[in-house]
């Protein structure tokens, strides 16, 4: 029998309980042994839970408890999940998360006090919540040089996205029902404003390449400004609005950034709804792979905790890590020095003038008319480097005739 | 440096040769070792082939070569391919294979050598190509007692139907262009017919449900049956024609079945076109989980067989395989005591009274209307038990103003 520890009884440490109780025998099977949650660490009470017996308040009936060999952090956070996870590896015991930002911020350095320390640390589940992807990722496709990953990592903005585009309604409208749905946090920046889809690339893309992908270093856009107008002018183009996660592999470096784009309805992931995440992978002999399904939410999260634990079970005389390098310089390349391409809306005086103005500043444009928004300029560029294109865009407002440039969305 | 040998220099065989040669440094550092080809046997001369130096038509050179460790089985079939990877296995050599027929048919028996040999016998690459499919459903959604799959399976067919819908040819024609681009074989009955489906479903479902699903018994159905009217009708439905495969686990067995349906637009699966393939397992915790790429070609299918081939490899001190058992007895459901409903087009010489006839022996459908055909009936039924209805709908004919059943297709 396997003994395991829980810290943190939040929706995921309870749900990892909960998966472990209902699933015991298929669990027992799959890893040869029965897994069983001995304690499970919080500062709040839970009398009337189904896990009260498990329950301290002592970080020590888990750390200086020899017989429990695996513990869950489920904590959330860079702060004290950080000092309970190094705790745990050096008291030699593996640890597995859902942390996607102690795993972004710190994975190297836990990586290998995990390795020091002969035990395993990892965190299937903090992308793509039960979507397996890290470990097809590094077992399944071992055999390609990963050139690229495109994804839709964020289940609360896509939801809030799909809201506006299928049943219009407003950004603040639609985060308010994602909300009473329990899909968007009571303060949702970190989803709305991508930091929860740049924490994620960082993560795939680090062990996709085989270094650290600093995600503090990743050109990040959410959708806040993101209008209905905008959709409806998505949907003239051909296109829906999502944002996405994107990382490539150059010789010199990591392109990387998180942003909302237009993307062309045929694009597989176009139709990726609702709270549903689809992460395509792309290796030089496999060509595209997507993975698809629930990218949150309490079981899908603790399937893929638990899926990590069987395997630490199963493996526990071989666990051979991965661990991935810091870059020797700077690895991030600069978006700026990337051609790109861009839907652009503009407030104008007088349109023509406009246009032409537009015309002289930045060559060949495609005008796009919507009803019920004739009074404005919107325009697709041609690709360009995107550095000098998103600047002159950003000064069409100093020209006479333009009084604002309302909203610029990248093309896929 | 580990040393395998490759059994058969097809498409696949020289694929993996190719994926090994080329992505060699990355395969490396993902095993902890080189990996290098050996030895290839085929009874074929390739003298200007790269892999020319490892080739051999003798057996001995692989199997009494005490250095060789991993077997890459590339033959297909169960006839050679059974004995070659009987021997290999008794030899103390582990077996990657892509071949569906082989471990379809012999799975357990083949299993369990490897078992008793204390080596591996692995098949990623026989469902899918190079999707993660086999080691995702075993290690990833190992916390899941998986429930059920359904999976657009075979790449021929897929590409078959869409070339039928999107570009309007008729079946023949449009497998004809599918065997010009290399996308059938010569003869394609295993897979125009549903055959290799039905192999891939097996293997899924027995890996999934833990026992053997016997191919041999589950009910299959193919496309040559499906006519360019059908795919119109089906666009009049808001679906769309595709060969789905399908298992689902209940207390008393299995329900399994490979035939084209009619599937809302809206479906995951629907937009899976071309070569592609798209898998949904669905698990008690994880909900659906959707796999999707492309699920044949010589890079994709060669990139799952070296994945195996590092897994072997990093895992050789702990292979832990898996085994699924025999039934204890008949475990395949009977599909006619399950609901269904049903898509059918009938030749009438009174539309009026073959209605009302139609009507009367099945109770109420909904008329289905197509430019070009209204001197045909068509509609939907009702959900009902499928072996009555069946039987109800092939004896139409029986009637004096119907003089034949055209088609009959399920909806899903």
């Amino acid at each position: 029998m396997i003994k395991i520890a829980i810290i943190g009884y939040g929706i995921v440490g309870s749900g990892v309980a909960e998966v472990i109780r209902n699933n015991s025998s298929n669990i027992s099977e799959n890893a040869g042994v029965d897994i069983v949650v001995d304690k499970i660490l919080d500062v709040r009470d839970f009398e009337d839970s189904p896990d009260a017996k498990c329950m301290t308040k002592e970080p020590n009936d888990i750390f200086e408890n020899p017989e429990i060999s695996i513990v869950v952090e489920t904590i959330g956070g860079a702060g004290i999940a950080f000092e309970f996870t190094k705790r745990a590896l050096s008291c030699g015991k593996s640890v597995v998360t859902s942390n996607k930002e102690l795993v972004a911020t710190h994975g190297p350095e836990l990586l290998q006090l995990a390795q020091d320390n002969h035990v395993a640390y990892m965190f299937e589940a903090s992308v793509g919540g039960g979507i397996p992807i890290i470990r097809p990722i590094l077992q399944c496709l071992a055999a390609n040089k990963i050139t690229g990953i495109l994804g839709i990592l964020n289940g609360t903005t896509n939801y809030v996205l799909s809201k506006m585009r299928l049943e219009g309604k407003d950004f603040s409208e639609a985060l308010k029902e994602a909300q009473l749905n329990g899909y968007a946090e009571a303060n949702p920046t970190a989803d709305v404003e991508g930091h929860d889809s740049c924490r994620k690339i960082a993560i795939l893309s680090s062990i996709s390449f085989g270094e650290m992908v600093d995600y503090r270093k990743i050109s990040t856009i959410g959708i806040s400004d993101i209008s209905l107008a905008d959709m409806k002018y998505a949907d003239v183009l051909g296109r829906t609005i999502k944002l996405l996660a994107m990382s490539r592999r150059y010789d010199n470096g990591v392109y990387a950034r998180v942003s909302p784009v237009m993307l062309p309805k045929t694009h597989s992931l176009a139709n990726v709804e609702d709270v549903f995440n689809g992460i395509m992978v792309r290796g030089n002999a496999v060509g595209d792979a997507m993975f698809y399904g629930r990218g949150a939410g309490k079981l899908p999260t603790a399937s893929a905790v638990v899926a990590d634990i069987i395997d630490i079970v199963k493996h526990q005389e071989c666990t051979k890590m991965m661990v991935w390098k810091m870059p020797k310089g700077e690895n991030i390349l600069d978006i700026k020095d990337f051609d790109s391409k861009w839907f652009v809306r503009l407030e104008v005086s007088n349109k023509l003038a406009a246009l032409e103005y537009v015309e002289k500043e930045i060559g060949e444009i495609s005008v796009v008319s919507l009803n019920g928004y004739e009074d404005e300029l919107a325009f697709t560029t041609l690709s360009s480097k995107e550095g000098k294109l998103i600047e002159q865009i950003d000064s069409f407002a100093d020209s006479k005739d333009i009084s604002k440039v309302i909203s610029k969305i990248r093309l896929y």
